[in-house]
């Protein structure tokens, strides 16, 4: 990364911070122990991507209200997934960004409870700091709620979780992945723009933005995946450990992958040209996801 | 329950079931399992009686927008309670309604992923059902959230919880019954309000009809417990196996908690009045949750 665009990421990102810490109730809320839960994994870090999409949509245009709230709103729902995602029934981790999972600090009723308690403040948030302006928070409530939804996000979690060592062929592959995690990472991008006052073109226009930004996004963490565990293991990429895990690498090969990553990084730098505006900052973060591989 | 109210109310619950069977997707949606279990969740059965009282606080006043939606999310709300409460790690519940709880039916990872699939649905289904009165479906979403949040339902169910098996005193159960019980309760009121372009005055009244309404409703619970459990278990009521659990009963004994829900019932009928409207089905409906114990 550029040090121009790693300086500008950074303060975004420091702006999410910051708005997370304003706008989660405090530690010392009552019940305590739920609320030292949401923040222990609200605070545990992380890029901020979706937050920081939703920063950059919403400057493509002239808007006259702050997305922070809005950025915070998606956090704590992306936040809520990792939590019930590493309880024990689902993915059993102990490890979360390099510290303990939320059941692994608290306990497992606790994580359950917390997640439910992001999930649901990313809506009481979202009605508190848009309410004056009610067509902007009621479509806001509805792209997170859709794209978070059994057909969306926990779909794909579903059809993740009951795959898990079968082999999946690529259409199944591709529906994880475009619920899993392009969805909520589209919503982010139709969030932003939502406060520009867009025209239903343009919300389609940067849905493909999202599209294929997220698939780009997919593919590149299966590359880094099947790399790391191959520098880890000491072979090859590729290898038959790797064919068993349901990755873009195991269907498509390594060089596959990469030609799908790259195609899909110009397909929305392409949509993000399509839609004009100041889409500099926005182009420059495709680019970075789709070049962490190089 | 005489005769009339048990058909009127018969009726309004089937309004409710037919409602569900509309707008909850079929179980036929990918991934199947997913929905199969939220409809299987939903078709327990149970009194519906938050989705009632939205019906009942609807027609307070003339309105010009169908109900039934929000009384379909506040139930798929109270759904997804009823299936995480079930999980092992929390209240280890392998029956609901006489028949095996969501983990018990599927699996632990598919309860967790169905009941966060229907909190989040409730917040879909208000926004499918009503972007085109944006105030109103911004009030219904900040009502269901605010209610449902971790200060609310789900930090009464954290304390709750957290305090299982040791005594408690008289402002902590107070604590967890005005909050895991009582705020959905008072919510389903004013969601109901909402549909009639209520003032902010209208809105407090039936925030208080929602209150003792809410501790008449839990306080007659802990008395049909304690009745029951001596039934079942050949003692007086009032025993100290009672006692061992956090209850009206056994915190101001049979007489004490009988004295209570009536001065609740009383308080939420006289809040009801002052409200005006046509509230006749509305203090059918508070008295029969004050009289199951008579």
């Amino acid at each position: 990364m550029n040090q121009s665009l790693k300086e500008k990421l950074r303060q975004y990102q420091q702006r999410v911070e910051s708005a997370i810490d304003v706008y989660i109730p405090s530690a010392q809320t009552r019940p305590v122990k739920l609320h030292e839960a949401m923040r222990y994994s609200m605070e545990a870090g992380g890029k901020r991507i979706r937050p920081v999409l939703i920063l950059a949509a919403s400057e493509l245009f002239p808007s006259d209200a702050s997305p922070e709230a809005a950025a915070v709103a998606i956090e704590c729902l992306h936040t809520y997934t990792l939590i019930h995602d590493d309880l024990p029934s689902i993915d059993d981790s102990d490890l979360r960004r390099g510290r303990a999972s939320c059941h692994t600090q608290f306990d497992e009723a606790t994580a359950v409870l917390a997640g439910d308690a992001l999930l649901t403040f990313a809506f009481q948030l979202l009605t508190r700091a848009y309410r004056d302006r009610p067509e902007l928070a009621c479509d806001l409530v509805a792209d997170l709620s859709e794209a978070s939804g059994s057909e969306r996000l926990i779909g794909g979690q579903m059809e993740d979780v009951d795959n898990e060592g079968k082999p999946i062929d690529a259409e199944m592959l591709t529906f994880i992945h475009e619920n899993k995690t392009g969805a909520l990472l589209t919503a982010a991008l139709t969030m932003g723009l939502r406060f520009c006052g867009p025209s239903e073109q343009q919300i389609e226009q940067i849905t493909e933005v999202g599209y294929h930004m997220g698939m780009t996004f997919q593919i590149v963490d299966d590359i880094l995946d099947a790399t790391s565990s191959a520098e880890v293991m000491g072979k090859p990429v590729g290898n038959d450990d790797a064919a068993e895990k349901s990755t873009y690498v195991a269907l498509h090969g390594i060089e596959g992958a990469h030609a799908e990553a790259k195609q899909h990084t110009e397909r929305a730098i392409h949509a993000a040209k399509a839609l004009g505006g100041n889409n500099t900052f926005l182009i420059e973060l495709i680019e970075e996801l789709g070049s962490r591989i190089h």
